[in-house]
C-alpha cells in the first residue's frame, strides 16, 4: 500500500476504443514520459510490442498482460465479459480485482466496462448500486451528473448515495472546495419532481452533504451545483439528448451554410470562435467518467478517445488513486444513517 | 354539431402569454382575416375592446367573455385554477366544458392550462391519462413527443394510449399519412431500457400502431418515428435538455465571438444561415402543443408567442375540431383490449 501510493498502478485495455490500440499506447507513452509512471498495458503482447517500439519505447521496460480480445461495440456486456476469458477489459478487471492494479482506464464498450467494474472489480464497502458519472461542460466549472448509466432503475437511497460518491470524487479528483449537490428534476420548486426525486431530495437534504434542492437541466451548464444525481436511464437520455441537440445544431448549420454558400466566408470568418467553443466542451479534457463505487478506481474514456484523452485518464486514475477515493466513498457512506 | 363543423368555435384565451393581450388581439385578428371565422375571446373586456378597435375591428362583431386575472408563471397550476373564477384559462375552459366552444388554446402559464384541461375540460371517453404533446424539429419531419410533462409517472398502458392518441393526432391534424411509433429509451434494442419502457413496448408491439421499437434522442431529430412516447417526467426532462444545450451553445459561441472581435464580420457573413435553422427550429411555426385524452381540443403555446404563433395555434385548434380529433382518440382507444 505504501508502494502503491507513491506509484499507482494502473491497467489500461490497449484493445478498447476507436482509434485503439494506436491512440491509447501513444496515450501511454505520453503519460510515462510527463510523469515517469508507466501503466500496466492490457492487449495483444505482440501488437503492443511493435507499437513500443515504434514509439521509441524499449518494451522491455513495460509490463505488457495478455488480453488480446476486444469487446465490440455491439455485443451484450454482460455476457461478453462473462464468456470473453482472454478480453482486454476483463483482464484489467482481473488485475485490479486481485490486488496487482488499483486502477483500470478503458475507452472501449462503456457497457463491458461496467460489467467489469461491477462483476469482477466488485463493490466497495457499503456500497449497493455503484454509479456512473460523467461532467458536463458549464459556463463556469464542470458539472458532476451521476447516474448516467450504470443502473436503469434506481431507488431513492442510491440517488442520496449517488450524491456522497460524487461529492468525495469532486473534493478529493477535481479539487472543487465545497461541492454543492442537487438532484435532477422538471423544475427547481420542492414540489416539483417524480416520486424517486422527492424522496431521494428528502434523504440527500437529511444527509451530511450541502444539498441546494432540485436543478433543471439547463442548471447542469450553470454550475448551478457541483454534483447533481438522478436514476441511470435518466441519465442516460438526458446526456444522450446533450449530445443529439449540439450534432443537430451543427449538422443544421452546415446545411443552412451550404444552401447558402455566399454565407461560408462567415464560417471562415468565424472558425478560431467555432473551435474555442469545441475546445470548452471537449470530453478528451475531462479524462473520461470514473464508475464509482466499486473496489477500485475504474475510468471510461469516451470511444472516440485520442492519445490526449488517454493521457488524461491516466491522469484521473492516478489522481483518484493517490486520494483514496475507493476508500473515502466507504468511509463517507458509512457515516450515513440507514 | 353540424353547424360547429363548419365554423369552429375556438376559446381564445387572451390574457395569457409574455406579450399578452397585444399578441393574442393580433393574432386573432390576423386568423380573422384570412380564414374569416371570430375566435370567442376571454378576457378583460375592456382592455380587449380597446385593443380591437385599434386593431380597425369592429368590437361588436366579436363575442367577448369576461375572464380578467391571469395566472402568473409561479403560481401552483391546480390550485390557482381552482381558487381563481375569473382566470381567463378556467372561464375558457369552462366554455368547452358547457359545450359552447369546442377548443381552447392559450399562451399562458402550461401547468394551469393542462389543470384547467383535466380539471374542468375533464377526460374524454376512454382515456386514463391526459398527455402533452410537442412537435420536435428535425430533419425531415418533425417528431410528436408525448407525454412531455402532463404527468409525473405513468404506467405501460398510459404509454400504449399516449402513442394511440398521437397517432390520431399526426394523421387527422397535421396529415401524416402512416405514422410510426417508438418509444423513448437509451437504445434502440429492445433489451435495453427502464422496466417501463419494457413493458410499455409490449404492448405498443400488440397494438394496432406501426410501432419501430426504441428510439434514442438522437432520433427524434431524424424521423426515425413519428409519434414517440414516454412518461410525463422524462419528457420533460428531455425537452428541456435540449432546451438547454441550444441556450448553452448559442451563449457560449456569442461569447467566443465577444472575446475574438476579429471573427464578429463571421457572424455578419453567416447571419442567413443562422435565420434559416432559427427559422427552422422556432416553435411559432408549429402552432402550439395539444393536451391529448381531454374532451375538448386544448392547444397550448409557448410563453413567448408572438401573433403569428397565436394564428397557427388558432389554425392548429381548427383543424383538430373540424377533424374530430376527441371522438376519434376516444374511438381508438376504444379498439384496445384492456
Amino acid at each position: 500500500m505504501t508502494a502503491a501510493a507513491e506509484e499507482p498502478a494502473i491497467a489500461l485495455d490497449v484493445m478498447g476504443g476507436d482509434q485503439a490500440p494506436d491512440a491509447t499506447i501513444e496515450g501511454a507513452i505520453g503519460w510515462a514520459r510527463s510523469t515517469g509512471q508507466r501503466a500496466i498495458l492490457v492487449g495483444d503482447v505482440d501488437v503492443m510490442r511493435g507499437l513500443l517500439s515504434s514509439g521509441g519505447e524499449d518494451s522491455a521496460a513495460w509490463r505488457l498482460e495478455s488480453g488480446p480480445t476486444t469487446i465490440g461495440m455491439d455485443e451484450h456486456p454482460v455476457q461478453a465479459v462473462r464468456s470473453t476469458r482472454d478480453a482486454s477489459i476483463r483482464r484489467c478487471a482481473e488485475l485490479v480485482r486481485s490486488g496487482e492494479a488499483q486502477a483500470l482506464v478503458s475507452m472501449g464498450n462503456t457497457g463491458a466496462t461496467m460489467a467489469a467494474g461491477v462483476l469482477i472489480v466488485g463493490r466497495a464497502a457499503g456500497v449497493d448500486r455503484p454509479g456512473l458519472a460523467v461532467l458536463i461542460p458549464g459556463r463556469e466549472a464542470p458539472t458532476l451528473l451521476i447516474d448516467v448509466g450504470a443502473n436503469a432503475e434506481a431507488r431513492p437511497e442510491h440517488l442520496r448515495d449517488f450524491g456522497l460518491m460524487g461529492e468525495v470524487y469532486l473534493r478529493q479528483v477535481l479539487g472543487t472546495p465545497n461541492p454543492r449537490a442537487g438532484v435532477l428534476s422538471i423544475g427547481e420548486e420542492a414540489t416539483k419532481g417524480s416520486p424517486l426525486t422527492l424522496a431521494a431530495a428528502e434523504l440527500l437534504a437529511a444527509s451530511p452533504l450541502d444539498f441546494v434542492g432540485n436543478i433543471e437541466p439547463g442548471g447542469l451548464f450553470n454550475s448551478s451545483a457541483d454534483v447533481v444525481v438522478c436514476d441511470g436511464f435518466t441519465g442516460n437520455l438526458v446526456l444522450k439528448s446533450f449530445e443529439a441537440t449540439a450534432e443537430f445544431a451543427v449538422g443544421e448549420l452546415r446545411a443552412a451554410v451550404r444552401r447558402r454558400p455566399y454565407t461560408l466566408p462567415g464560417v471562415v470568418f468565424m472558425y478560431p470562435a467555432f473551435r474555442a467553443v469545441r475546445r470548452r466542451t471537449d470530453y478528451a479534457q475531462y479524462g473520461g467518467t470514473p464508475l464509482l463505487g466499486v473496489n477500485g478506481v475504474v475510468i471510461i474514456g469516451h470511444g472516440r478517445s485520442n492519445a490526449m484523452a488517454v493521457e488524461n485518464a491516466l491522469n484521473a486514475a492516478a489522481r483518484a488513486v493517490e486520494s483514496r477515493v475507493v476508500e473515502r466513498v466507504s468511509d463517507g457512506l458509512a457515516l450515513i444513517d440507514r
